[in-house]
């Protein structure tokens, strides 16, 4: 396998509306160009085909396959790239979860990753936000393969859980992408030292996509633009990746005799 | 017990030369000057006693107890606090440690920390350093009871390693304490990252203590001014870490179904 030690990332920061159709179709003209730019992995933001909010999954949701990951999976196969389809609200099995989709540059579902972290917070006066009084959690870790290198998926809350970064780093990644949706009170407080930490312990790279923000609905996501699409490129590079883990090599100097991080189960969910 | 929700905690960052008389005679004189400001708890920075170096650590190591943590012993006891010690070479059995003492308010000596992860990095063109030529690590946790908290006890390198953090919090500690004397290029780079990302990650407060950055010593440590001998009080405000583990859950929210970061060993070193 030809593994190239650069290659151009695209994190799109999508306006999302109350219109499906608009979002995908938004979304797939947003992976054409980002595709056209050269970008040969390209991720879309936490919840891009519905708007963010409990009161909007199970009137969004959809099975898989279904409307939305057709229109993923066709924009991966046209544009020959790895899209990491942000995430959706999924029914199954009478179940709602909040759930991202990966495509093959052949348009093929290689990875289906529920956010096993739900999203349950209360800071009084600022924000209450209870995923749980909806969805249903994920059981699994989820890891991908590229031409380029391995790739590790958390949605949003995901994040915050170190032991996830530290287990994918530690069977192989050399990229976490998180679809995220941080709002306007944990956004700025902790969106982007969250990435930065995760990078630096675990030495790889992050990618996270936020939806735009918009002050008009009702969850306002922290994004990093008011308002605008953003289509951000950005060059993983595995060569320096790699010296860095050479210079400060923490990996092999962990004490694995005072201290272990496990996975206490794996498979596909 | 009596429990204060908050407290005063002074970190000092303490000017290191070449004569250790003089060294030990400074400390001495600002944990008096912390605790006039009523600071319970007061932190020194990594050697506090030696250059930092490895050609220096024979030269100034100590048994313990010894001279240095005789003084160490004698201002927690006459000013009544919480002394975490920095760190001193210290030599046991024919060999050398890099190890953090902790004297509580009677003077009593309460923990020894032998630092876990030596320091060795080789970043071309800017800094290689090996302690690994010369120390030997030590083998265990460290945390200590306070009548305020739990505290963990790490050392400089250490801080690199989340899963030390990660096990004093789930062992309920609300303070973590890092000696360190990071340098001109990995301070910049990464001292205050750490910090924040192991508070976050943690829900828990995060005390360092640096050597006073001094441009004509052989390693220059990145500290946090130059040259200048600064006691920095903070308040760790217990009940306000209550409230943020409340509002953020985390730790009630791990997938301890799905993954868990245990210690493999315990003891005192």
């Amino acid at each position: 396998m030809f593994v190239l030690s650069e290659f151009r990332l695209a994190v799109i920061q999508l306006q999302v509306t109350g219109v499906k159709a608009d979002n995908l179709s938004r979304a797939r003209r947003l992976v054409k160009e980002a595709a056209g730019q050269g970008s040969r992995l390209v991720l879309l933001p936490e919840c891009f085909n519905s708007p963010y909010g409990t009161s909007f999954f199970s009137t969004y949701a959809e099975r898989i396959p279904g409307e939305s990951t057709q229109v993923l999976s066709e924009a991966a196969r046209e544009n020959q790239v790895y899209l990491v389809g942000g995430s959706i609200p999924e029914e199954d099995d009478g179940k709602l979860y909040n759930s991202c989709t990966v495509f093959g540059p052949n348009g093929e579902l290689i990875l289906k990753h529920r956010k096993i972290h739900l999203f349950d917070i209360d800071i009084p006066g600022k924000i209450r936000f209870q995923e749980s009084e909806i969805l249903s959690p994920g059981n699994s870790l989820s890891m991908f393969d590229t031409a380029f290198c391995k790739v590790g998926v958390g949605i949003c809350y995901d994040m915050r859980f170190a032991e996830l970064a530290q287990l994918y780093s530690r069977k192989g990644c050399q990229l976490l992408v998180y679809p995220g949706a941080f709002n306007m009170t944990t956004g700025p407080a902790h969106w982007e030292l969250l990435q930065r930490g995760r990078a630096l312990d675990n030495q790889v790279y992050i990618a996270t996509a936020s939806p735009a923000r918009d002050e008009t609905a009702s969850y306002v996501a922290w994004g990093h633009t008011a308002r605008v699409i953003v289509i951000k490129p950005f060059f993983p590079d595995l060569q320096y990746l790699a010296g860095v883990r050479q210079q400060i090599p923490i990996t092999a100097q962990r004490r694995d005799d005072l201290y272990t991080v496990t996975s206490v189960q794996e498979g596909s969910s």
